[in-house]
């Protein structure tokens, strides 16, 4: 059941204090993880996208069970850029991140506002709220990739 | 704002049915996709099994978050198995998955009613039946991948 491991790897991807524990996750696994998280968060968000853009049918259980979805992986990746995981796997996360962390930081804080905010609305099922929240999510999604995200695979 | 494309792949995710769109995700995204729910999902099952085997002190809290989170995950993966995602990207997915695919579908639906139970179960903070179905959970988990998991990434 090795599989399963890296054990201790989970303990930071929901914040949980991992000083007392001996094993860390590699950069490669780090990279890995917070890009799937990354991966899983853009597919659901891109739904949203599409409805709030009126390029697919605005459908309230999909919006809520997307939102949904967003929000948890909205937690997920930010511990998972600690020190030393800036390099080890091919990433698009830009060696920036790692020296204007607390910028960085603030601007993940802020997408998960948003995101709280859409999935809050989300249950509602009122398509402009839902609409003008993915809207204001898409912005804080972009204002980061726009000063950390690469556009292309770094080693 | 392509960035937050595929578009059509969202709905793929959470079973919402796409006939009536023209674009689908590229063999190559579903892989990805579901490399990435399955991904975020073994961190966090990697927790509870940690906690399970007494390799990590039980948290309840750590416990329970962390099986939302599988439980989440374990819904996503299996619509992007769909035909011609055998290949496309490197995977470990097992070809006989596609021509097997009632039987691994009836694994993934084994595996998701024990991660509704451990999920269940994890809200309650009862130590003893977290771990009993952490156990059963990682069968669940080990009876597909025993079968359908290969050793090492194919082409």
């Amino acid at each position: 059941m090795q599989r399963f491991l890296p054990l201790i790897a989970a303990t930071l991807a929901i914040g949980f204090a991992s000083a007392a524990l001996a094993q860390a996750p590699k950069p490669e696994e780090e990279i890995r993880y917070r890009q799937s998280a990354l991966n899983v968060m853009g597919r659901s968000f891109g739904a949203l996208w599409a409805m709030s853009q009126g390029k697919m049918p605005f459908n309230p259980q999909l919006a809520a069970d997307s939102a949904a979805i967003v929000e948890m992986m909205s937690k997920l990746p930010w511990n998972s850029f600690g020190p030393g995981t800036d390099k080890g796997a091919p990433t698009k996360a830009d060696t920036k991140i790692w020296s204007e962390m607390d910028k960085f930081k603030d601007k993940a804080d802020k997408m998960q506002a948003e995101v709280r905010k859409l999935a809050q609305t989300a249950k509602s099922g009122d398509e402009a709220a839902i609409k003008a929240a993915t809207g204001d999510t898409g912005k804080a999604c972009k204002s980061c990739h726009d000063d950390y995200r690469l556009k292309e695979f770094r080693q």
